[in-house]
């Protein structure tokens, strides 16, 4: 497709966590209005809005939150909302950037929220599993479903199970130390490796502190397009982005464990533009689990498939330079299902500015259920 | 925006009614083939689809939808679900507009559909609730919020009850007279005005025959560019879209009962194009209750507010030579959330093909709840 850069002119977004004192609608106003303020625009200068949200019609039974978030400002901007199950974020950028590019809109927002504490885990956990297939992997939970991928993995590529448990607790303690220096993330502590293994198991060989939680949060960011990165140079930009789908069912796939659609997407990112692999410093990927992190960063292309595990126990990472995950990710920065694809993207625009001026690109990856859609989007750090 | 017209290559739709034989999957995938197989296309020239649904995650736990629907195809091109409550079909085909008219894709499939008869109707009513604002017009009805609006038109233009009465019926009784044509429709039956004022109130003035039906059903289009209409100068294009939003609740609105957003979303789309109302031969509008006709076709501009009723009593119509709802509109076709604003399409492209040569445009008007979300899209015939 025809791609002009898109400025990021601002970030927004709450706390992520257990937020039982604050509704859905607080949620996306708070990261709404932060964004705004941050890009320097006026309210009024927001011509749509997109709406990332998965489940609010099951936790809430409140839907048409198009007209919700609309409602929020007096001028009520054409507003659409998307859903891609935990993809939903990365896929209203996607939309969002069609619209731009059409010339359609100037200023647009995408903003995405989940409110998912006020239900039981039962129930939650019942939620989300219609992510997955409910005609063929009916009752199936997505912890399940991952610990399938985790075992084919270890299956495939003749790994110890010691391994591989060591392997999947050092990126959960990673991220959790990640975490640490994050305001908004969920668990702001430290886990060591060994109390990850020791942590209860959940569908084997996951535990506990492989999965990530439930959580209430919301992120914004305001985009606007910038075809030559002359009108904002500081700033970051969006400048290419890959969206693949896959069978919604894991019987209909090519490549298990593997996920298809990461790779297809991550090369169609890169197609688009003349940046290689190496020239990647950071990237929020979708640890919904952690086995799905090591299938993450095999599938975009950073490691050859079965290797990821030998690689992290040997030098405790996967490639030099580059960061995974410095929000703590989904599993410790939390995972309020419809704000994780935009919470990526500002993590990877404020971790640009942090690291060296030579590293100038960043990736985020966002994932539908167990890879039926994904999302990878390339963020190039603004000029300081 | 910039705006070029657009190709209808092709429509499919499936039955609407009580399908309890047939699930949501079955009925996305009928129409989704009787759609291509209309466009000519095959299968692997569909470069993208947009998917109308209001709440699959509620009927039946399945959301993540866009995979689903992508599963039907090896080659599994992106696609995004769309929710905007009972505008959700009109509103995905605004999503699809902006990406061809951005050149991310060539061929486009817009595939809506509901399958809301799987529970009870108490459980469908909650369910369709969550298109209003949970939190302020909490455990409303739908019938009520709209015999508000009813009750308030009433009241405003000092209409007699029993004049107001008649009209309704009218408006039903000629739905289920369109109906008795469409072999699709959930309703083929004609109901004369006198048993519609006899059957049972719902909320006060809405009784049981003025109200939309639970309904199962689908309706796809596929769509493609065609600037100049020379490509495909035979078929319907797509030619101007609007889009408004307002409040969510009733609450937050300015000029009750009328809703604002029709008004809008009707100037968009005029405004666009060199054309006017006294074009117009045939509008499928949002008929969820026979009020809301009333409110439409005033708020729409063909009629002065408050004279709607008078009109139709003393006429039999609104306007010489303007077909409503020729498919039944959402009372007699059925309205099976998701695919109604595609379907509204559909039978636009169908009347103007039917009617004389003279008769080259038509309006399709789609409703959010009580008008938080109105889509209206213009659609001119074909040359014979």
């Amino acid at each position: 497709m025809p791609y002009s850069p898109l400025a990021i002119l601002g970030y927004g977004q709450t706390a992520f966590g257990e937020l039982w004192d604050v509704s859905l609608t607080s949620l996306l106003q708070s990261a709404t209005l932060t964004a705004i303020k941050n890009s320097g625009l006026k309210a009024n200068q927001i011509d749509a809005i997109y709406v990332a949200n998965m489940a609010s019609g099951n936790y809430e039974y409140q839907m048409h939150l198009n007209s919700l978030v609309s409602s929020f400002f007096p001028h009520h901007p054409p507003t659409f909302r998307l859903e891609a199950a935990c993809a939903s974020g990365g896929l209203a950028v996607v939309a969002a950037t069609h619209a731009l590019q059409s010339g359609a809109f100037k200023h647009v927002l995408v903003v995405g929220a989940e409110k998912m504490t006020d239900v039981g885990t039962g129930e939650a956990t019942k939620i989300l599993s219609g992510a997955a297939s409910v005609a063929t992997e009916y009752g199936s939970t997505f912890p399940g479903l991952y610990a399938l991928l985790a075992q084919l993995y270890r299956s495939r590529y003749h790994l110890m199970p010691s391994d591989l448990r060591q392997a999947l607790s050092l990126i959960s303690s990673r991220a959790h130390d990640s975490a640490l220096t994050n305001q908004y993330a969920q668990f702001q502590k430290a886990i060591s490796p060994d109390a990850i293994t020791a942590s209860p198991l959940v569908a084997d060989p996951l535990r506990v502190f492989d999965c990530s939680s439930l959580s209430d949060g919301a992120a914004a960011i305001v985009l606007t397009l910038d075809s030559d990165k002359k009108l904002y140079p500081t700033l970051p930009h969006l400048i290419s982005s890959g969206h693949a789908q896959d069978s919604l069912d894991l019987a209909g796939r090519s490549n298990l464990p593997h996920l298809t659609a990461t790779s297809t997407a991550t090369k169609q990112t890169f197609d688009q533009v003349g940046i290689t692999r190496n020239d990647i410093s950071v990237i929020e990927l979708h640890d919904c689990f952690t086995i799905a992190e090591i299938l993450a960063i095999e599938d975009m292309g950073f490691l050859k498939p079965g290797t990821a595990v030998t690689k992290l126990l040997k030098h405790g990472y996967y490639k030099k330079n580059l960061l995974i995950n410095p929000s703590g990710g989904l599993k410790a920065c939390g995972h309020p299902v419809g704000a994780t694809g935009i919470k990526q993207i500002g993590s990877v625009c404020k971790y640009l500015t942090s690291l060296p001026t030579s590293s100038r690109y960043g990736l985020t990856h966002n994932v539908g259920g167990t890879g039926g859609t994904v999302i990878v989007h390339l963020i190039e750090g603004g000029k300081s």
